[in-house]
């Protein structure tokens, strides 16, 4: 085990000499953080698909429990279940567009993590760096529970648990628990935890800060701990439900399912739920007595609970939906926590928009129009005004408008229409307009892929590294 | 799919090439003896610990179902779950001894198979041939259903069902249905279905050849056809019972187990079964309602089923023990298919040999003395004496002495000790003399083994095939 100690060291030490600006010590927080003994007892795995380049290259790391699918390379890391994919990786030819420019790929795109602490964090590559598109890079970085690095370069960085990078290219950065970032670029920041920030250049900016204090209750990370919260019992309470999924190397699939939809082989699916045409249920995804509609998707690390989605609706990574009734497309944002129950039942029209990282924890029941966008914290029907807007007003912004903890400025048009253009773009990508020939995505080319599992060395100095692996085509 | 159609032809191809002398067609017998499909079913594993040096590399094959464990490389082969391991290959500055030279290893030694399609053939690499001492090669050849290749290079080679060839190397040579061959060296030879041939160079050799027609009850095979007879239904009715170990990704080892034990995670223990100390139970082995003694070894493929064995028993590949009780230091030769039931058992005193391929299949009880090396056909006691004899007595044996159908010329003495020495050698490399801490074997060193796991391509040309992988330290 000495080994995997040397490398976590080596790692606090990289990162920390990124962060000397803004000053942070990652040590405190990660350095007793996973037992090491823990980073020896789950499998890795990689899928093999005739759709998705293989170039797997593995050496000198620790891989527990993650997943990789198309184009990858690890080195001298540590990625405790992190679930990796590589299933929107761009190819050879491809053209970016990016201001004008149209920008050919000239070879295919390869994700590489290096010199880096991955707890628990989804990576997921539709990567938007036009100044870097073949390599979509993972460097001197830590990041903590449940955390989301979503098409975004991350150099030098820490992220807190539950926070998510999304589209943004990250230099030197310290992100607090639960903050979400769209900014397409930022360097030598430190972002507070439960700050909510999208930035679309000089075409708008949206802004919003959850209460420091009330944030507490649902997470918290000191040095020295384990994070606490709501949010952490949430997930811990069904851990044991995977267990049995990665116990098994091949589970048989459902015969049930229409023949459009895929349920990932690494999913939770418990009674009594129904599965639509179209529907993609990602790997690490939790679905229990919920009714899943022609096209819903349901993303890595969501929980869908006693709960119906009508149909084309997007559950982003690590959304989580109880007890809840989602009219036609709406979508949940990432990390997003939505909690209803019979008692007092949350029901959200057509359309809306949850924005990322948002929480609803009710105590009355709730309804909120169609095609709102949600943001915030609500908790009875009383704070549906604070933490919403109709998109059609949003729509109509020019120059600044806030409400309550929210800040918009500039165009409310441009805003609205890129977010609807980006979730027709997921609905698209995942395969929920498959319409038995043509439109095919990820819902209907995971279908069949095969699962390779791989493992540390189980004694001895290299305890719980893996040997140096290749994977080519 | 195509591509794994045309390497099966390729394949083809290049064994009939090396036997034009004996002039052979390997092409009916294995063409469609496996349905293709039936290749993309089964994972290939391999092992890791800090014991075994490291370094898969496959490429352009199927791997279906086997085990690695060590240095291996396969290139352009289909290996249907066949048993290779890697747990006795040399290293680097071992000292190989042969008459009278010392010769030094200046690398580790590596399997490796190429252009050959073995089916549940059992691979095990202790080889003896001073020619080539880094590379154990198996190339150009075909071998079918429980075929085994022991310690033996070989090159163009067509082996038969339950065929053995042991510390041989092979040119060019066709092996009939349950043939065993120890002879060094052999080429250009088509060896007829049921002959036992050992050779020690000048000093003796021992034959005896199977009754052909009685031999088709047991194994027989026709091109166009799957190999029939009772051991192949024997083998498909216990089919079922892998199925629990190969489903699930890491089986918890019983607690009841002694220390020094060690039962592999891919073996069948089933109730009531004994394990005393030291034990080595190997992967696809099978225990039922059986006593393991201390120092009792099962190695692959092997079965024993209501057997009681009383401790430092050597149960070689393929051997099956039904129903018999064995004294202590009993040697069961590969392939071995011995059958007592309830009414009539069996029972065979310490220190006796049953050579390979012998086959005891009762219809009275039958007692075997001690000491005694045995051979052939026994179905009742009166059979002992025509295939059996005193070790003492072979042991003063000079020049020639037939028995029935067994053949032996020259010194008795020294292929007794020689095989006495060799039971010496198995019983410490699998660690059965382990003493709490010095002598450690295989069934202490293979206590702790990650397995991992790897699968072809599901669909598209490539179906079948594996990408080519490359594992290193």
């Amino acid at each position: 085990m000495k080994r995997l100690n040397d490398l976590l060291e080596r790692i606090i030490q990289r990162v920390n000499i990124n962060l000397r600006e803004p000053l942070f010590d990652v040590g405190p927080y990660v350095r007793d953080l996973v037992p090491l003994n823990q980073l020896t007892k789950f499998y890795a795995f990689y899928g093999i698909t005739p759709y998705h380049p293989l170039n797997f290259h593995f050496t000198r790391s620790n891989l527990a429990g993650s997943y990789f699918l198309g184009k990858c390379q690890v080195s001298d890391s540590i990625l405790y279940k992190s679930d990796i994919r590589g299933d929107e990786l761009k190819r050879k030819g491809d053209i970016f567009q990016c201001e004008g420019f149209d920008i050919p790929l000239h070879e295919d795109e390869t994700i590489r993590i290096k010199d880096s602490y991955l707890i628990k964090t989804l990576v997921h590559n539709n990567s938007h760096d036009p100044e870097n598109l073949e390599d979509f890079i993972i460097q001197n970085t830590v990041s903590t529970h449940y955390a989301n690095i979503h098409g975004s370069e991350v150099e030098g960085c820490y992220m807190g648990p539950f926070s998510t990078v999304d589209l943004t290219t990250l230099h030197d950065c310290v992100i607090g628990e639960f903050a979400y970032l769209q900014v397409s670029e930022l360097a030598h920041h430190q972002v507070p935890a439960g700050t909510i920030w999208i930035s679309g250049g000089d075409q708008f900016e949206f802004r919003y800060q959850h209460d420091p204090e009330n944030l507490k209750n649902y997470i918290r990370f000191e040095p020295g701990t384990r994070p606490q919260g709501i949010f952490i019992d949430f997930v811990e309470n069904r851990k044991d439900d995977f267990r049995r999924v990665f116990d098994v190397v091949n589970l048989e699939t459902p015969s049930s399912i229409p023949s459009g939809a895929s349920l990932n082989r690494y999913a939770v699916i418990k009674p009594k739920t129904q599965i639509g045409q179209n529907v993609l249920v990602a790997q690490r995804a939790y679905i229990e007595n919920s009714w899943m509609g022609n096209g819903a998707n349901a993303q890595e690390n969501c929980y869908i609970i006693d709960s119906r989605l009508s149909g084309n609706n997007v559950t982003a990574h690590g959304a989580k939906i109880i007890g809840a009734e989602l009219g036609e497309k709406v979508f949940v944002g990432f990390n997003s926590f939505l909690q209803g129950s019979k008692e007092f039942a949350l029901r959200i029209g057509e359309n809306s928009i949850i924005m990322p990282h948002t929480i609803i924890d009710l105590t009355e029941p709730v309804d909120i129009d169609a095609s709102y966008l949600v943001w915030g914290y609500i908790r009875k029907q009383s704070d549906v005004e604070e933490n919403s807007m109709a998109l059609s007003e949003l729509a109509s912004i020019t120059g600044q408008h806030s409400r309550s903890r929210m800040h918009f400025k500039g165009n409310g048009d441009s805003f609205v229409k890129g977010f609807q253009h980006r979730i027709e773009h997921i609905l698209e990508a995942n395969g929920a307009y498959f319409d038995g020939t043509g439109k095919k995505g990820h819902a209907q080319s995971s279908q069949n892929i095969s699962y390779n599992l791989i493992q540390p060395y189980p004694e001895g100095d290299f305890k719980g590294l893996y040997p140096t692996i290749d994977i080519q085509h």
